[in-house]
């Protein structure tokens, strides 16, 4: 029994009967309810349809056993599709097989990527990417996914390099619109917008309670698939010169198909499959951690990634697509009513029966209605609310935001995402170059000391007490001494300089020169420059510079033992 | 009186009687002792000869009038010259017309840049580089000349694209030199580093003055070059396949040739220009500032940038090299007893002395001569010390230090340049995602708080009071998350949790985010989370932000404020 204790996972070896039933009806309801997306994501990816059937089996059975969340679902999404069709298809025609093949590369390198970063406890490393720069990358791919869909929603036809070049493609091409296709996708959009937005209210007005309204909700995309579907079989619509299907889709199990990479596919999607571990590592950690605090758990970051990398692993394998931890993946899922990874398990054995056997269903389904579910849900990912709030906060990051998003729709995935993390790296030098500096002096009846400007306090005519509120580094020096020689020009009385480096968290070299260099200046002048609240950190290194030997003052703990020193006439 | 007070320079309106003398005596020793750098320069930069004599002319007045210090010396100076050599030699036969056009594009564009720089007051652009990156660039360049010179000195031929190609050519050859270049080169070296390293000492240990021993030093060039040219006529050495001379150099003044630059000249030496004029701004001023402050005198850096702006303008049409403020050469001025710019007017009226009737006395100089002087002042210019002193102050300074010196020698000057900045700013980004965190505590009987591990300190067995000295950003959240659930499970019976933000300069929106979630977690675990001491800019970012409504605790002026509330039992 301890030895399967340490096989198995925590939660089947702990399980509680009262899960299973509200686990094993949630399986079968989730499977049922997510095909559409997983067919609309497998073609948002380039790949066959029944691929995003085939990965919702084993890699799901495999995160279930190692990741570390009990609601999240694993499985197609769209930033991992969207980010598959961008990398791969400058270099393989969609569709085939070389495509294939280099998808499941893909896949099997960011999945490797992903177990490492777990093994190695690298998870830190998504600290490269501050939240604006997600938002605005998962926007920026969002605008990308909808623009790519709009061919497939509208019945037109046309090429492009980038997403500016397809739009203006789709613009000359409208006209030429297939008129069945918008019959079709058109209702089909409306609908689904509809109960995204505004059917929620509308139930729970008319007192159907909440988690029941959010569940008939996740069932309308189900019902337009079925009501559109009925309506192509019945006017016989997907004629040659109509509207386009899905087609022929593979049916079977799929097969474990082995492959080993070769250097050049290594050498051609190593980096594109950083890129995607990074943002499949942010992605799936924020989602985990998310259900988890509703639930009033806690997940392993690092077991989560290790989680996510061999459920990559196995998909490479089986069914040859990236998969991800979604958002309206494991929305659906706890809608279904989930309770731990049990009704990801049992899905999966649903969708065996699936594709096993009903994947002739799926052949004429219209593609445009599957185009509408890809863009209601990347019209979701889109965060304007995101935005909003960064600018109200601060508009550097704001920009960063602004940045990452228009960078990827003009510049593809990876120029989007290193623009974004420049942009947020410059701002944050770029503040600690304009340093706030504050004159202070000690507020009346106490042992504080403010800023001047803001409270009422008490100064000596002699003496300058000088608040630097950043560190020292080459970068702001200039603006510190700037400030300094204004304060002393206006102040001609002062004999005594005091730094109180309280926010002072490091001293650069570059600044232990400088702050050498200004006591000498200083001392010409006949002004004496003091040190107070001096950091540990940064006590230890001065005291081996050569500032702290010529210095012409003295080093207080406190900003007030300077005031009370240096307020009593000099001997 | 009052119009000529505006158009002159104060140094000349307010002029000493006293200073007449040593002005007028220095700025001719300063001609006769400058002549073998001047042409070196001009050797070293690709260029002819004569180039080095012309710009010491009427680019050197220009600075006199325009510069702000009284005792720099403008002219052809070691590092614009390998700058020149190494931007222009891949494009242009150096000595070329071509090559000679261009480098006069060079000094053009520099030129308009620094006079740009300092009317716009852009001297803090050279903020960009710390002190390290500049010493390893300029030890880096310095290795790089040494290596062009090697040709020179040892009277080998070779070619090679880069540094290490250059020197594994040169290996090969070395069994080809000349041995009658070697005969008069290696003696030359070594009598000039020895004057350099062993002379001052043991000219001041027999008791001659220092300022006198200097003197002596820096009139060695000149006897050394005066020798070895008697040598090279005596022995007739200069004949074909001996000694490399200087050969005919133009006599008479230059012209003043005006062109336009084309085009294609600003594009291809725009982004080179732009370094050129960064390095010269940072030399320049960094330079009159060292001799500024051995006279107790001050410079004005964007009066500096318009004077030395203005030199390589005007070298840009008379001579068509860039200048610069040199170090040998201010050194060389201040030996000879230089008072005010008069001196490098008067040495400019000698040079035009020198071009005009004695520029055929310098045909027979044997270039390894002037090959042994660039070395020596190359090898001065290597700066070990500055490395030393970095690595025992700061390891990661030290080794940008070292990135911009390998870079230079390794990838050219841009590319050493940009490694060093890169080197520097990853270092300074480096430092604050790994902030220094703290549990505080208060001094007995004090009103401070200090690091519970350095200092005798009270604590509260329920509340941690926790510094963190650091700017929060997202850079450094997950540190300081880790550091905290630490703490909290070293000690089980904490419900509050005091940040104390003296150190925190800024919190930027993904901070802001994570704050308000930790709030929510800890909130959930019964543990109230409380602010103390945040700054001014901090509060009046956050009083807007999610994080104040929904906090749990407190927020406090002072960590004694929040020690003395806390302390008492909750009601």
């Amino acid at each position: 029994m301890n030895l399967l204790r340490k096989i198995l996972p925590a939660w089947l070896t702990d399980y509680r009967h009262k899960n299973l039933a509200p686990d094993l009806t949630a399986g079968v309801i989730f499977t049922v309810l997510i095909i559409p997306q997983s067919l609309a994501y497998a073609l948002l990816a380039g790949l066959p349809p029944q691929a995003g059937l085939y990965i919702s089996i084993f890699p799901v059975m495999v995160y279930a056993i190692w990741g570390s969340s009990m609601v999240q679902a694993v499985g197609p999404v769209a930033i991992t599709a969207i980010m598959t069709f961008t990398i791969l298809s400058p270099i393989a025609l969609p569709g085939s097989p070389e495509y294939i093949a280099l998808a499941a590369s893909l896949s099997l390198f960011s999945g490797a990527l992903l177990v490492i970063f777990g093994l190695l406890r690298l998870g830190f490393l998504s600290q490269l990417l501050s939240r604006p720069v997600i938002s605005g990358f998962i926007s920026g791919s969002s605008v990308l996914i909808i623009i790519s869909q709009l061919k497939s929603l509208l019945g037109v036809s046309y090429e492009g390099d980038d997403a500016l070049g397809l739009l203006s493609a789709l613009l000359h091409q409208l006209p030429n619109s297939n008129s069945d296709t918008l019959l079709i996708g058109l209702p089909a959009l409306a609908i689904l917008i509809f109960a995204r937005y505004g059917l929620v209210s509308i139930l729970t007005h008319l007192g159907i309670f909440p988690s029941r309204a959010a569940f008939i909700v996740r069932l309308t995309p189900l019902l337009v698939l079925l009501i559109a579907t009925a309506v192509v079989v019945h006017f016989n619509l997907d004629r040659p010169g109509g509207v386009t299907v899905v087609g022929k889709v593979a049916e079977g199990l799929p097969g474990f198909s082995f492959f080993l990479p070769n250097y050049h596919s290594i050498k051609m999607l190593l980096v594109p499959a950083l890129l995607m571990a990074i943002i499949g590592m942010v992605q799936g950690i924020s989602m985990a951690q998310a259900l988890a605090i509703k639930r009033q758990e806690r997940i392993d970051a690092n077991a989560e990634l290790v989680g996510l990398g061999a459920s990559n692993l196995v998909a490479a394998f089986y069914g040859g697509m990236p998969v991800g931890g979604g958002v309206s993946r494991s929305a659906v899922n706890v809608a279904s009513g989930a309770q731990t990874p049990l009704a990801s398990i049992v899905s999966a054995i649903a969708m065996i029966g699936v594709v096993a056997g009903g994947a002739h269903w799926f052949a004429r389904l219209p593609l445009a209605v599957l185009a509408a579910n890809i863009v209601v849900a990347a019209i979701s990912m889109v965060d304007i609310k995101a935005f909003r709030l960064a600018w109200a906060y601060d508009h550097a990051d704001a920009l960063s935001l602004l940045g990452a998003a228009i960078g990827v729709v003009v510049f593809g995935l990876e120029g989007g995402i290193i623009l974004g993390i420049s942009l947020s790296l410059a701002a944050f030098l770029f503040r600690a170059s304009i340093p706030h500096v504050a004159v202070v002096g000690r507020i009346l009846g106490t042992e504080h000391f403010r800023n001047v400007e803001r409270h009422e306090t008490e100064t000596l005519p002699e003496v300058l007490l000088l608040r630097v509120d950043e560190s020292l580094f080459f970068g702001n020096l200039n603006a510190i001494e700037t400030r300094l020689t204004l304060e002393l020009e206006k102040a001609p009385d002062i004999h005594e300089v005091v730094l109180i480096m309280s926010a002072v968290n490091m001293v650069d070299t570059t600044a232990m020169e400088v702050l050498f260099e200004l006591n000498r200046d200083l001392a010409l002048r006949n002004i004496r420059l003091h040190f107070a609240e001096i950091k540990g950190p940064v006590h230890d290194r001065l005291i081996h510079s050569p500032i702290w030997k010529s210095l012409s003052g003295q080093v207080f703990i406190s900003a007030n033992a300077a005031f009370e020193a240096l307020s009593t006439p000099k001997s």
